[in-house]
């Protein structure tokens, strides 16, 4: 029996290819036209809920693109408590295997993946359902999630503005920071939440998924023809407030009636009028008029982390990058 | 923000530690009790398929054990085209988070762990459902789960007879020399399938496992008295000889159910009278006649994973054995 070998890449590694993020933008719109046709395997994500917290979660994310001969899993926790202990939030390693032998190939750290992933996808959401003009960007919690949601709108979108609300003055300093030096973008940093939310073209939640939201976004507060991509699913906004919806969408609805019925998330939210993989493929309209203001809330999912590790896995290859072990 | 590390084990260094059948027996049947009483997280156990053979599956199997502080996954391939390339036919790696943080604290080769606690399963079953005299065992299919299902059973019962069949009789022999030389028992290697089920206490079925059964074992086989323990799912069995098990049991009825709705499998096969966990806490009965003819059909356990880790885990820190990496 041959010998086999896994090639281990920790997250500093994984960054440090530095892959663009409009590379990545296109490399899950095109998964997520693959999807919309039916042409990738993905069962709901199941997981566990240690701990003290109701929030905390650690969810297995499988997936299989046989175009891309990319199949593998994602092992992601996120734990709110952690922030207050100095940890982060996401944690956690994905393994690629060969679909050929079902032998694992690769483990490597996947919190650059998720957090450049998760930008993505709601780029690819903003690109069908924002304005094309779209110039002005409302950021709430500048986490990492804040920094890949900006950088990946900043990928489609000419922005010019960005607003950054969060309740962490230098978590904004650190996102203003980032937009100004790394985006070259004219930035604002807000103590006011309805400041990041009103006059913005597009709007981004970012913070920590909650099971009961803290409704900071209130009715009224959402300007006609803004884009809202909520990263933290509901946790940032009132029922009031999302029921002025036009257009609410998700990434999956499968797993979002699993979300809703398991989880008890989304209990007062809009009906689900379309899945991201429908309006990328033209099955069903993405917006359709100036005024609409339209919601996207993308839970994540594994075929967007199996569309970017091949991307990661090739350059790591390619410049002998990681660690090699034995199986 | 601390350095977070992860310690990774290779296939060889998790076997080095040589933990005995004995305490991993007593170690997954102190889960099952506690899973009986509701104290085990375990959500069903989605998967993927790629590959040209439709029996192909890599799984997720997540489980938090509260008690032990294990809360992790196993990401596992079963591949039976695998054997013919000279490649095994399970594969995967197991992670271990802590449960207080969510954040990976070990990788292991998850093959030596999947063979052992799947034998003591079944041998956890078996101290329920079969004879406590049993001295007799027929062994189809000798290959890992073979040898491990075999050690399991003599750990618990008093065998003295090995009847030992496999379409192979290289595999066949491996098994009989494992029997004879490691656990000091009479062996008889057969080459008509029939002569390792009629005249033994305990039978166990140990192939791959395959959606349309080939039925090698048919009615009228099977003695009274008999346990069998089906490693393989139905895949060694005839219809009708499964209508004549008087007792036909599972680890798991919602992952049965669930296999059989989903999957396909289990299309001919008893209804089930109970999970393995309520016959353990004596919630339903086990056998209860001489003569009654007692099934076992463990799908195996992600809780049954996260029930042997620690024992590893704790073996790796304290002879400091495994290469440690950067999260």
């Amino acid at each position: 029996m041959e010998r086999m070998e896994i090639l281990y890449l920790s997250q500093k590694e994984v960054a440090s290819f530095g892959i663009p993020m409009a590379e990545i933008v296109i490399a899950v719109e095109k998964r997520f036209i693959e999807m919309g046709n039916g042409r990738v395997e993905m069962p709901p994500k199941p997981g566990i809920h240690p701990g003290a917290d109701e929030n905390n979660f650690i969810h297995a994310m499988p997936a299989y693109i046989p175009s891309l001969a990319s199949a593998g899993v994602k092992w992601v926790s996120g734990y709110p408590p952690n922030q207050a202990k100095g940890l982060p939030y996401i944690t956690g390693l994905l393994i690629l295997n060969d679909p050929e032998t079902g032998i694992p190939k690769a483990v490597m750290d996947c919190t650059w993946i998720t957090a450049m992933r998760t930008g993505t996808a709601s780029a690819v959401s903003a690109k069908y359902l924002a304005r094309p003009e779209s110039s002005k960007i409302g950021i709430l919690a500048c986490g990492m999630q804040g920094h890949t949601n900006l950088e990946a709108m900043n990928a489609v979108f000419p922005l010019k503005k960005v607003i950054a609300y969060d309740v962490s003055t230098r978590q904004a300093k650190h996102l203003a920071d980032f937009a100004d030096k790394t985006l070259g973008l004219e930035v604002e940093i807000v103590h006011d939440p309805r400041l990041a939310v009103s006059g913005c073209d597009i709007i981004v939640t970012s913070g920590p998924i909650l099971k009961t939201p803290h409704e900071t976004i209130r009715a009224g507060w959402v300007d006609e023809g803004t884009f809202a991509s909520l990263v933290d699913f509901d946790s940032y906004w009132s029922q009031n407030a999302l029921n002025q919806a036009d257009k609410w969408t998700t990434d999956h609805l499968e797993q979002y009636e699993h979300f809703k019925t398991k989880g008890g998330y989304f209990q007062n939210c809009p009906e689900v009028c379309a899945e991201l993989g429908e309006f990328v493929t033209g099955k069903k309209p993405a917006r359709e008029k100036q005024e609409e203001k339209t919601f996207a809330v993308n839970l994540g999912l594994a075929m967007e982390d199996m569309a970017v590790v091949p991307l990661v896995f090739q350059r790591a290859i390619e410049m002998n990058i990681g660690t090699r072990l034995p199986l």
